[in-house]
Parts: C-alpha cells; structure tokens; sequence
C-alpha cells in the first residue's frame, strides 16, 4: 500500500505516543518529532509505511537509548491476553463452527494496537463485536480449504498479546505451523521473546524475520525467512503492517485484520472498524 | 500561549486541510506538507501558535497562488449565519436577560472556525447548546459592568460568520465598538470585506489590523491598530487565536471562545466543548 498524504501528521503523532511511552523529556520529543520531519521531507516516492515508521520508530529508540521503548506495555499485554486464553478456547470450542470463531478470535487480538490509539479499549467488547460483525472482506472459505490442504502454513505476527488470541487459532490448525515475528522490537510488534512469553513455541517453529520494520518489507528480511516465506504454500499476515507491506504480494497471502484508520480503510475499501480476511492481490 | 507539541501534527492537518480546500492538486498539497515542516524544524522556542499558522498559510497561499482559498467558505458562512440574524435577534429580545444571551450567542458564534475542523456541524445544536450550558470561566459579570461605564470599546473578530454573532451582540452595546479585523485573508478570519458583507459597518468601526496571522500578533498589526488596542478601555477578542495571542495580555482584554482543541482545553484549564468568558491574565 502506498503512503497517502493523510499519513503524515499520523507519523508525527506516533513518534511523540513512542517517545512520551518510553519517558522522553520534552525535549527527547520535541528532537524526535525534528527528525521524524526530516525523514519526512525527504522520503523517496513510493515509500510505503512502514519503511516509514522504521525509520521513525529507529529515531525515537536512539533519542532515548532504549532498545524497546514498549516493553513494559507489551508484558502487561501478553499477562492480559494469557488470563483471556481459556476463555478463547471456550468460546472455539462450544462453537458450531470453530474454525470460524477462533479466525474471527485472531482478528478481535488484532486491536491490542499501540500505533494507531494510546490504548485499546475493553477487550471483550472487541470479542463480542468481532464474533457477531460480518466480514467486510469474506476470503475465509479459500483460506480454510487451504488451511487443511498444505503441507504447512507461515503465519506472520503483529502486536503483543494479540499473539496469544493467534495461540488460541493455531492450536485448531492441524499442519505445522512456521510463526514469523519481528527479528528486533519496533512499536509493540512481537519478538521472538514476545511470542515465548505468549507460549507459541509450544505449537509453532518460532522464526524471527531478521527485520525491525513493523510490517514485512522482504527485502530487509533475513535470507532464511525470505525463503521461507517463498517457499510456503499459505501465508497468514496480520494487522495492518502486514497489509501495507503485502497487499500487493502473490495470491497465496491472507490478511487478517481489523480495519483501524480511515486510511487503510480507503485503500482497503471498508470503513474503520471493519473486520477483513483478504486474499492478497498483486498489483 | 506557548506552543505545545501536540501543535505539531496539528499543523500538517491544517495545511493540508486548507490545501484542499482550495483545490490543491495531490503534488501541491506534498509541497505544502514539506514547507510546513520546513517551518517546524526551524521554529525558534517561545514561538506561538498563531505566528507559526501564519506562515503556514503563507506558505499554502504561495503553493496554489490564491490571496483567498477560504472565499468561497466564507460567502457561504456569512450567509449562513444571516439567514439565522432574526432568530438570534428574537431569541436575545425574548431573553429575561438579554445582554448573557448575546454574549453566549456571540461565543455560539465562535463554532465557525474552519481552522480546527472540516465543518462546524449544525449551527442550531450549538446554539441550544450554549444557551443552556455554564461557563466554565465567567468573568461576564465584570465585562457587562465594563460595556456599560467604558467609553468605547475594541472587539476583535475570529471567523467569518461569527461575525453575524458578533453582529447580534453589539446591537445590545450602548457604547461604541470598534470592530478589528484582519489586514488580509488567513483562514477563514474575518476581513474588512467579510465584516462589511456581514453588516458590521451598520454599526460599527471597521478596522484592519494590518496583518495576516490568525490572531492578534500585536507586533505585527499596523501602528493605528496597536494606539487603538493600547486606547482601549475594554478589549473582547473571540476565539482560540485571539486567545492564543492575548491570553497573557493586560486585563481589559476579555476573550469569549469555545474550546475547540484539547490542548487549548489544558492551557486554559477546561475540557474541549467548553465556553469561556475570561479576563486575560499577564504572567
């Protein structure tokens, strides 16, 4: 997906909420927000988000020495994700179509957000709004078809904590799943230590894509993961990063997420707040 | 009032926003986005938020070469507003106190500011509003007293169409007013022209300030302007500019707004959707 112009206050925000989380002086933010303009004026055409919002989020950890300014808030998420976990599994289970309930499960996770609002709201109202809301973009018939038909799937990670509600859909996937997350901390996006604390090692070959872009730019990933991602027959990619980043890859990609900003949502064409599971579709 | 650093993002919207609003393509509205930060990252400190709105729309002005991109708005405020003279009139002449329901409607008034949102929404819903809502500051009761003894007065105009608002009220002052406007088009603030397509000059003194920032940059405005504001007995300077420029003035100066913005809301100590009638009060 390409920057649209609207994108550009949203940056300057972001950088401030990354700076102001992790405890920047005014003075730290008032830098970052210089240097997040700077990288602004200067952007190449056809820079897409989140080439964007690394090099932001890359000025914001370097203005205030932190390597992972989201830390604290990405425990705190992962710790409230776990205590839901049982209830997700109810829910799948006393489901009449499970499948169904714990794909739309993975997308209400999609909200446990930092980039977009400072907070996100009440969790269970997003489960009771996500299970009942119909999808704005239906690609789920294709993806459980394949979901059973291949030999194994890449699932691809957004934030913290939401992990946990991917956790509860992949233990209904019956073939091996290879769980892509960020290779270094970039907003609250999961690491490999994220998705321990998570428990996805215990269902999934754990693989860090060697990149700290909050989305999937393969071209800074890591040679193994872009082989990986090659060579999958089925790739599921979460949250809005992962849309910008791969909306226009080849068919075999599902994203899933919850439509967050009127932006995303022009170029994605569903209003915010929409619920979607869309098969990429090359330009 | 100093400027904060959630004024920035704020900014890049509102260059955008009046971009647009004249008709600017998309490679313009980047241009203007890219001069708007150039402005930013150079912003001495101590710098207030109408000086920098000011060359912004400087700069938005030169970009799509149009001395007035809100023109057109304007007409349609100004009409607007007319059509509703009679009922304001009515509702001030049925009031048990007539000069509090002028001066509320004057701030109804103020919602007209095409600075802070696309649209101001249903004039009729603000009125009902205002009328029934408390003041969060009030220092009317000095004011009224001031209107009565003083021997004239200076009454700073914001957006065009408040100005009927405007209009309204100071057919209920028995001194005479002196109406400042701005020197040349910024926004959608009133200019001589606006003022006189208004009706002002029925019943006022029309006087450009001799400046083209959203608010009243005293050091700006012309030599008449500033013996005038110096004369004054009384100032009443509507809206958020005004506010921002004069909030730490001498304490004739009165200023009647709504609070439009979270960030005014704090410096002034009350929540957006309050109104506000309050002697200005030097550091």
């Amino acid at each position: 997906m390409k920057t649209y112009i609207e994108c550009y206050p949203c940056f300057l925000k972001q950088a401030l909420s990354a700076t102001r989380r992790a405890g920047g002086t005014e003075e730290q933010q008032l830098s970052v927000l210089r240097k997040t303009m700077e990288i602004l004026i200067k952007l190449d055409t056809g820079t897409i988000p989140p080439e964007i919002a690394r090099l932001v989020h890359h000025a914001v950890r370097k203005e205030i020495s932190s390597l992972d300014p989201y830390r604290e808030a990405k425990q705190m998420s992962t710790g409230q994700a776990l205590a839901l976990l049982p209830d997700l599994r109810r829910l799948i289970d006393n489901s009449p179509d499970p499948m169904d309930t714990a794909i739309r499960l993975a997308i209400a996770g999609n909200i446990m957000d930092l980039g977009v609002m400072e907070d996100f709201g009440n969790l269970h109202d997003t489960i009771d709004r996500v299970l009942e809301q119909p999808f704005a973009i239906d690609h789920t018939t294709e993806l459980k078809r394949l979901m059973e038909t291949a030999d194994h799937l890449l699932y691809l990670a957004d934030n913290t904590g939401e992990t946990v509600f991917d956790r509860a859909l992949i233990e209904r996937i019956n073939i091996p799943v290879i769980y892509g997350v960020k290779g270094s901390p970039v907003l609250n996006d999961a690491t490999e230590q994220d998705a321990i604390e998570a428990g996805l090692q215990e269902i999934t070959t754990i693989l860090p894509n060697g990149s700290d872009a909050p989305g999937t730019l393969l071209e800074l990933c890591s040679a193994e993961f872009r082989e990986t991602f090659r060579k999958a027959p089925v790739v599921i990619a979460k949250g809005q990063g992962n849309y910008e980043s791969l909306s226009d890859a080849d068919r075999k990609v599902f994203c899933l997420l919850q439509v967050k900003c009127p932006v995303i949502g022009e170029d994605i064409g569903a209003p915010t707040g929409s619920i979607i599971c869309r098969r990429s579709q090359p330009c």
